[in-house]
Parts: C-alpha cells; sequence; structure tokens
C-alpha cells in the first residue's frame, strides 16, 4: 500500500507560504508505517486536480488531498471532486446544524456564502469539522481511497487525527514499525557522525538509522520492522550502547522538547528558574512557558531591552553598563544574579547579544552573545559568535542557553567548547 | 514557459524536514514571472526520478531538480539522469581542481568518495559550486531544460542565484508580471468575501484575486499580467476602490508584518511601547524584538507569569488580584498602568489569560484572554474567546494585542465588536 499526498492552492506554487500540511500528514503516516510515494502540489485549477487525482489512484492507494475547500471563488476541489467522480452535490443536514451551532455562537451570520458549505458530494463519508467550517471527505473508488481536508492546518490536522489515522488503522494491515529518536544537543552532524561511527557501523542490518539535523539540535532516528517481535529488545540494547558513547549529550527523546525537559528537572527538584533578557526580547521566556503548566517552576522574566531598564528596573549598576557595554560578561553576569534575586527563583538566565543585522562593532560582531547562568552555587557566563541571522541568532541564543542550564541542573560535565574563548 | 520543481529525497516523504527548497524556487520564479505549475517531491528511487522527469519534460519546459546528488550511496540522482539521458560521466579537471582546494583549505582529506563528484554526465553544462562539493548541472532536451542542484540549502540557493536565474532571464522573455498584496486583520475570510463582494465582481478580468488566510489575518492578492503596461495603474486604482471599503482593516502590503507596522507608526510619532504578559508568557515582545531596530521604541516588558510578580514586582494591588482573579478586567488595567508607569512609554500592553490545556474554568473557559491598553489618553480593556489550543490561543491574543493598538494608534474607531460582551 503506497499513498500520496496532493497538496492544491496557487499560494503554494508562488512560494507565498510553506508546505507545512505536507510534512505534518508524512510525519502521521512515518509513524503509522504508511509510506508516501509522491507529493504533489498543484494550483487551484480544474485541470491540474482531475490531472493529479487521475494519476494518482493510478499509481498509488491512498490519497490524501488539502486546500481549495473553503467558501470563495478560488477555491474549487470539491467542485472539481464532483466532476472527476460524475456525482452531484447533495445537502447535509448534519453539517448544517453543526455549522449553524458555529456561526451562532461566534455571533457571526450563516451568510449565504456559507451555507454552499452543507452541500457535499452524493458519494462521499462527510467528515465533520468541529475545527471550522468545511467538512472533510473520504471517497472510494475501486478500492482505492481519496480524503480530502481544508488547507487550514488545524482543520487539516483535527480532521487527520479524528477521522483518516482511525480510519488507515481499521483499513489497512499495517507493517508493524519500531522508531526510537534521540534528540541530540548542538553537534554539527559531521562531527556526530565520527562519534559514533563505530556503533554505527556495528549496528543490525535490520535496523536503518537516520540523522535529522535542524538548528543547534540532530534528530538521531533508529527505525525497524518488528517482524520477529524482537525490535523493540534490539533497540533498547542499541540504545545503551548509545548512551555509552554520548549519553550526555542526549537531551531528550522522540517529540521531547527542550524546554520540556527544563521543566521537568525543575519540577522534580522542586527548583524554578527565571529569565532576564535583552538581545532574546522573550523569545527564551515564550519558548519556556510554551510548555503547559509551567508556572509552578517559571515565575516570570525581565525583557530589558533598553539601557536603562537593564539598571533602574533590574537593578544592573551604571557604572558595569558604562565601563563594559550592555553586551559584556560584566552586565550578563549582573542581570542573572539581578534576577534571580527579585524573583526568588534557584536559577536564572540572563542574556545579552547582538542579534543583528545592524549594532554589530570589529569586537563585538553580529552574532556576539553573553549568557549568564545563575545558580544555587554561583554565577558562569560565556561569550558565543553565533552565525546566523537575526532569527537564527536568538533561536540559537535559547537552544545554548537551556542547554547548558541542563547540564548544569544534572551536574554534567559542560563541554570543552564552554571554557574556550568564545 | 511553465516551471517544475521535482525535489528528490526520502527525508521528504517521511516529514523529517520540512521542504524549504521549494518555497524558495518558488519565491525567485515568482518574482521573475516564471510560472510553476507543479511541484513534484518523490524518493531516491531511478525508476521514481525516470518517471518525473519524464512526465516533466513532457509537461513543461523547465525542470529544476534538488537533491541527491551528495556523495554518498543513497545519492542516486546524477547517475538517474545520465541513465535517463542515455550518457556517460567524464572526468571535469575544473571540477577536480576546486574541490581539491576546497578540501584542502578546511584541512580535510579529499577522499576517493569524494573524487567521484569529478566525474559529470557528458551532455551538461556544468555549474561549479563554490559553496559545496557538488557540482550543479543544467541539462538541454528538445530546447526544453532542466537544472539539477543538491538538497542543501546554501549551495542549492547560490547555484540559482549565480546560474539559474541569469539564465533563465537570457533565454526566456518572461511576461511582465504585477502583483500586490494586502494584509487584513482578522476578518473570517467568508466575511471578507462578503464585505468586498460588488468590489471584486467588477475586478477587470485581467486581475486575478486570491484570499490567503493564516491565523487571525487575510492576505489579498492582486495579480495580473503587464502585457499593455497599465497592469500597475489599472491596480492602483482597485486598490484605491478597495481602501475605500476596508481601509481600516488593511494594516499592511506586501511582506509587512504587524510589528513592522507597529514599530513605523511608533517611530514616526517619536512614541514608545511596553508589554506586560502573563499568559502570552513573553510572546508579544519577542514578535516586537523580532523587528531590528526597535529598540527606540520598545524600551522592555515584565513577564509576570507568577501571582506574586504581578504584586510585587509589577506593582497590581494585592486586593484586586484577590478580589478578581488574575484573568480579570481589574488586573489587566492594572498591569497596564503599572507597566506604563515603569517602563515609562506612551502605550503599554497587558494580557491575562488561560492559554490551555488546563486551567480553564466555567465562567472562564481556557481560551479566555483580558487585554488592556494603556494609552495617553487612558486605558481601554476587551475579554476575548479565543478557540485554539495553547500555541493558537497565544498566537491570536498577540495579533489582537498589535491590531487594536494600530487602530488606537491611527485613532480608527475600533470594530463594532470590541464593544460587545467577549
Amino acid at each position: 500500500m503506497k499513498a500520496e499526498i496532493i497538496n492544491i492552492g496557487d499560494e503554494l506554487l508562488i512560494g507565498q507560504i510553506v508546505n507545512t500540511n505536507a510534512v505534518w500528514i508524512a510525519q502521521q503516516f512515518n509513524a503509522l508505517g504508511v509510506p508516501i510515494a509522491r507529493m504533489t502540489t498543484i494550483a487551484d485549477k480544474a485541470e491540474d486536480i482531475i490531472e493529479a487525482v487521475g494519476k494518482a489512484f493510478n499509481d498509488h492507494e491512498l490519497i490524501v488531498i488539502t486546500g481549495g475547500l473553503g467558501p470563495t471563488k478560488d477555491d474549487i476541489t470539491k467542485k472539481t471532486l464532483m466532476t472527476y467522480f460524475g456525482t452531484e452535490p447533495v445537502f447535509n443536514q448534519e453539517v448544517y446544524d453543526q455549522l449553524n451551532n458555529w456561526f451562532t455562537a461566534r455571533g457571526r451570520e450563516f451568510s449565504e456564502v456559507n451555507q454552499t458549505q452543507c452541500y457535499v458530494p452524493s458519494n462521499c463519508k462527510v467528515l465533520m469539522n468541529k475545527w471550522g467550517t468545511a467538512p472533510g471527505m473520504l471517497f472510494e473508488k475501486d478500492g482505492k481511497y481519496l480524503a480530502s481536508f481544508p488547507g487550514v492546518p488545524t482543520e487539516m490536522k483535527n480532521l487527520v487525527t479524528h477521522y483518516l489515522i482511525p480510519f488507515i488503522e481499521q483499513h489497512y494491515s499495517l507493517p508493524p514499525l519500531v522508531h526510537r529518536s534521540f534528540n541530540i544537543e548542538g553537534i554539527p552532524e559531521s562531527e556526530l557522525m565520527k562519534t559514533i561511527e563505530s556503533w554505527e557501523d556495528n549496528l543490525p542490518k535490520t535496523i536503518k538509522l537516520a540523522y535529522l539535523p535542524s538548528a543547534g539540535i540532530v534528530k538521531l532516528r533508529m527505525s525497524s520492522l518488528n517482524t520477529d517481535g524482537n525490535a523493540a529488545t534490539v533497540m533498547e540494547e542499541e540504545s545503551k550502547k548509545l548512551h555509552e558513547i554520548i549519553g550526555n549529550d542526549i537531551f531528550g527523546y522522540e517529540e521531547q522538547t527542550l524546554e520540556e525537559i527544563i521543566k521537568e528537572l525543575l519540577l522534580s527538584r522542586n527548583q524554578t528558574l527565571c529569565t532576564a533578557e535583552s538581545c532574546t526580547g522573550g523569545y527564551l521566556a515564550h519558548k519556556i512557558t510554551s510548555v503547559p503548566g509551567v508556572s509552578r517552576v517559571f515565575p516570570g522574566s525581565f525583557v530589558t531591552y533598553d539601557y536603562w531598564v537593564k539598571t533602574d528596573i533590574l537593578g544592573v549598576k551604571k557604572e558595569t553598563l558604562q565601563k563594559f557595554g550592555a553586551v559584556s560578561e560584566e552586565v550578563v553576569i549582573e542581570m542573572a544574579r539581578a534576577a534571580k534575586e527579585k524573583l526568588k527563583t534557584d536559577y536564572a538566565i540572563a542574556l545579552s547579544g547582538i542579534a543583528g543585522p545592524d549594532g554589530g562593532m570589529p569586537d563585538k560582531p553580529v552574532g556576539t552573545v553573553w549568557i549568564a547562568w545563575a545558580t544555587p552555587k554561583g554565577i558562569i557566563a560565556k561569550r558565543f559568535a553565533f552565525p546566523g541571522d537575526r532569527v537564527g541568532n536568538i533561536h540559537l541564543s535559547y537552544q545554548k542557553a537551556l542547554n547548558i542550564l541542563r547540564r548544569i541542573i544534572l551536574e554534567l560535565p559542560l563541554k570543552k567548547e564552554f571554557w574556550e574563548k568564545g
């Protein structure tokens, strides 16, 4: 059984939006063990849709379409699918009732335009959309299936999760795939490869290894078919060996994020953290507070963007700022100490740097960021030279800040690079 | 002339990485006026590559391939293209010299594996890759063209910029395309459609209109072929008419973001803004500080996640917090007032709410967010009922906060919904 994703939308073909729908569906299908053989992106154009659907039905067993189900004139997927299947629209009372409630609950008029969404192809199974206004549709043709979803990510994700995945699990006998992912902090991919080379070379043939690098992180994933029921055990053994080599660098597993790990570490130790941010402008606090239930370990943060806010609000000494400048070891240390005291936490992270694109100086070029960690045992600070643009430098600052905090909390040795001059 | 992008890589089909290459190429082509008719993503599999290339040559005039040019065993694009074109590899001295330098400069061995990259198909024009190790290739077949690039984004981008774009500009007479985009604050797509229906119906046939909704924003884009040199003028006229209908809702044009607009508005008025954030946890400050040069209008922010930080650090009265709870009109008003005073700004935005997934109460369900705007003329506040998950509610809070601030600064009337009970 092979699947194809067809994403419909002019906005994708002109590069207005990134196709995050395709990657998300691919991740779900990969976890289920459904191989995707092709992804096709086409315009909101009837003949292109008909051609792509025809080819997909010819080549593959399961087709997932996103986009083109809105109520506006350029949304033609539903109409085109009816042309393709040679069916007619029929009024669906359940959709009508649900949409009527949806608009009423929001104090909005259930307009004529939106009422067109109550008409659905006569040959499809309607997938009720509780997260928006366009219902999903499931079609069958000669034992093959086509599911059509709106392009709005939250709606598509909910419809896939609640209808398509259960349908796939029921309908197909899927190969029993086993995965295990390791989230590894900032080692360059090539360096990691070299470090674990002999382990990788000796992996059982049944295990496939993938390197998935992203900014500041490498995810290492083992995959195996579990035909003999032994895959999980074999993987567990290999996992132990991997830990012996790079255990300290593995901060989490599967979809765990750094901020989730930090929350768990603090929670289990009954400790707290705060931040004092200059160049990151609240990004670190935002990442930390993106984890539900973090309020027990994170009371708050100072975003001290301006000079005088660092002194008058946070409590950095004016002399320190004048003598060493905002981007300095002395200032981030004072920032971290002051934040820890004011917000009464066990740990505080302070950051000050030059995110770019402007503001670089010969001795402090764009990407220079000082980070300080105030801990129950004292304060340490480190200068970094990040290679990114503004967004990248802010992101790398957050990753370094939390990665090193993780090592501090766990009392792991800091890497050699930490003690080198940045 | 129509183009197709073919992205080759198993990692794309299992959702390991987002296809940012496709969106980047699409943006370049869109700016050039080269329409992309299809994007196809396939595996590192010879038969799939041959089939996709054959179909692309059949349907379109220009094909861009990314991926599968590395030196490892799973990179088969070059070999497969030679099979497709029926050609042989030839040694290329220029590639050899360049690679030799590349490895020497990096103190790395120019290994046998990497020397395979010096062999290139005899029928292609080699595009020297100064940014990595795999050269790009340009093939011609019956007057149509195929360009093949490595999948590493920086290498691909440099090769496209330095070779492919100049080639396209020289080789094709491109249709002069004109675009104009309007960024419209949080009107549901269907409502917007109704509001501008008669304008849309009367648009000149030459103008194509697209609705591009994303969380809390609709981008409306007019596109037109400029065959008679008049398109920009016609669009300007239509733009004026559109402004008469929804001018107040248009916050920006093209790629302008809300936070950029806010920065410009404040800068031109010599005014300043700060935030006091509870449920958004620093997200608003982060979005504002993602704009370069914003320090002149944004001194900083208080992230007051815990109760006592709201009182002891920011200065909300204990009685207010006890009597009305953290998510209340009274508390956000005090938060905004205190932040404005402490950070000495002209405006302050305060937010307190229940982002979810937990913490909802019968009278304050998940998604309830109070926002207050302190202005030179006084303070107003509004309760919102956002429908999203944690990430969505935080994002919608930021959009409402800045959208309404924009109206306040510009002294535009607030929408009817603002004055309704949320």
